[in-house]
């Protein structure tokens, strides 16, 4: 574990505290997932000059809400007036862009940096910041991640985080395709501007 | 070559003078590619039991706007106030869903059902009407066409038309996919609604 002090308010509180309140909120599981996507985060942001305390906090707050319920998600969606259009879809849409809304509620993080590498996390985006692909490689590639290519993405992902985005985001969209799995249309968005616009 | 007697009055004029009319529109080699979508969508049309004439006529004007320029078509989308969206498109969107005003313009079809056929013969849509199923599935299996899978496509679209759609997209996705080519939003709504529907 890092001993990460932090100093700039995104949060208010240690990292310990933070890490008490995800604890809280996730499974053991998922809880040891978040621990390995927030230090792969941290790393990337240091090789890419990212603010490591927003990759810190981005890495740990991510999947803060991936294990709340459908009704709750759909109350969110209503009461913040979110895109109508979300109520179709489901918690691997949800638990980013809706989640951002619950993390800004409960951890009162209002840092919008941070709120946006959550929303992006999942489908990315074809607009993103090096913090929000800081975190959606991150989450690819972490450490306790299993998956045929996960070496070969690791060695991209501390290359180049651009080329990292573009495989992560090709490699997802076949494997969906490949199991005749639902795609979200705005992943396409971000296969179109970081898979074809770098090729 | 079929004798098909048009009496529907969707085109005023004989399918002779329909021909010539395309012939002048587009190269030789598109027009050989046309007659075979034809023959496809009547063959598939007798199949499913859909207008005959329609599948024709549908099928004979669905490319016929694929040699226009980029000007006119961007000239069209303003005129016809299409979504502005098109604009940042190319030719291959743009002749289907532009093509169709094009059609309507310069040949006198007005029969919504054919027009639709050709505004979804490119890349789908999530509804699909059993004649935009027939000129979608002809485009891709009609006897011009060559690549690994056709005749296993050709097969299944004699045998179901929902799963030669399902086939045709995936293959098509699958194809874009592997060589970084762009894709159409639209088309994932196609794949979301007929493949992970249908399996």
């Amino acid at each position: 574990m890092f001993d990460l002090k932090y100093h700039k308010d995104y949060f208010a509180g240690s990292r310990d505290e933070l890490c008490a309140k995800i604890q809280q909120s996730v499974s053991t599981k998922r809880y040891q997932h978040i621990l390995g996507v927030e230090q792969a985060a941290v790393q990337l942001a240091q090789e890419n000059n990212v603010d490591v305390e927003k990759a810190s906090i981005a890495g740990l707050v991510h999947d803060y809400a991936k294990e709340r319920s459908t009704e709750e998600f759909k109350r969110v969606i209503k009461k913040k007036h979110l895109d109508p259009d979300l109520l179709k879809w489901n918690n691997f849409i949800w638990h980013g862009v809706v989640g951002a809304e619950i993390i800004a509620d409960e951890l009162k993080i209002d840092d919008e940096e941070i709120l946006n590498a959550v929303r992006r996390h999942t489908v990315g985006s074809a607009v993103m910041t090096q913090l929000d692909k800081v975190v959606y490689v991150a989450d690819f590639i972490e450490k306790g991640r299993v998956f045929p290519d996960v070496d070969f993405a690791r060695t991209i992902a501390f290359n180049n985080l651009d080329q990292a985005v573009a495989f992560e985001t090709k490699h997802t969209l076949q494997y969906l395709l490949a199991a005749n799995k639902t795609i979200y249309p705005a992943a396409i968005e971000t296969y179109n501007r970081w898979v074809v616009a770098v090729n």
